[in-house]
């Protein structure tokens, strides 16, 4: 009876964690949609100019977005397996999604609120 | 001394979740650039030849990556919320690397063999 239960226990807690996962997943295909609108000319002046109902960013703030983008889409490096550069992209949206990818982590707020912003742009 | 025990091998389970969970993510972001790959006409006809080092794909195998592509690329459905639709992309992303993405289920094999393929193209 008591195995019962813990194996019950267990196995919604694997549940959950799946789901969790799935969630950060989710937020990760997220960030990399508002990663690819920085690219876009007419999104970068509305977020210059905080037009469009977009929230206002500074350059300086786009700079930090615009770094971040390189760590997370790397251009080809030679001397690098490609496996070890996306071992690297992927610690660091790992980093940022802990909320330990400094100094991209005050921007964090600027993600998740321009996603919203640009969300049907 | 077993409070002490029971906390320690939470932790280390902790982090070896933690870590399984990254390298899923680096399998993502993998994917992602296979599946990129595929829109360039030169690894296209080199898939279709078999040239330069490129397992041969089928026509129907192509097709149904290309069909995958577009669940996890899915082009902007208005009727729909942006986040629903990222929300669908990240399941069939997480089916695919549980294995329960039929019928690319069968492609994983090539995806992987793939990536090693075209990696330095």
């Amino acid at each position: 009876m008591i195995q019962k239960t813990i194996k019950k226990t267990a196995r919604r807690e694997q549940l959950m964690r799946e789901e969790a996962e799935q969630k950060r997943l989710k937020t990760v295909l997220e960030l990399q949609f508002i990663l690819d609108k920085l690219g876009d000319d007419e999104v970068r002046n509305d977020l210059k100019q905080g037009s469009n109902g977009v929230p206002v960013l500074t350059e300086e703030e786009l700079t930090m977005l615009d770094e971040f983008y390189k760590l997370v889409y790397p251009e080809r490096d030679m001397n690098m397996r490609l496996s070890e550069q996306y071992e690297q992209a992927s610690v660091h949206l790992w980093d940022l999604l802990e909320g330990k990818e400094k100094p991209v982590c005050g921007t964090t707020f600027w993600l998740k609120f321009l996603f919203y912003g640009v969300e049907d742009h």
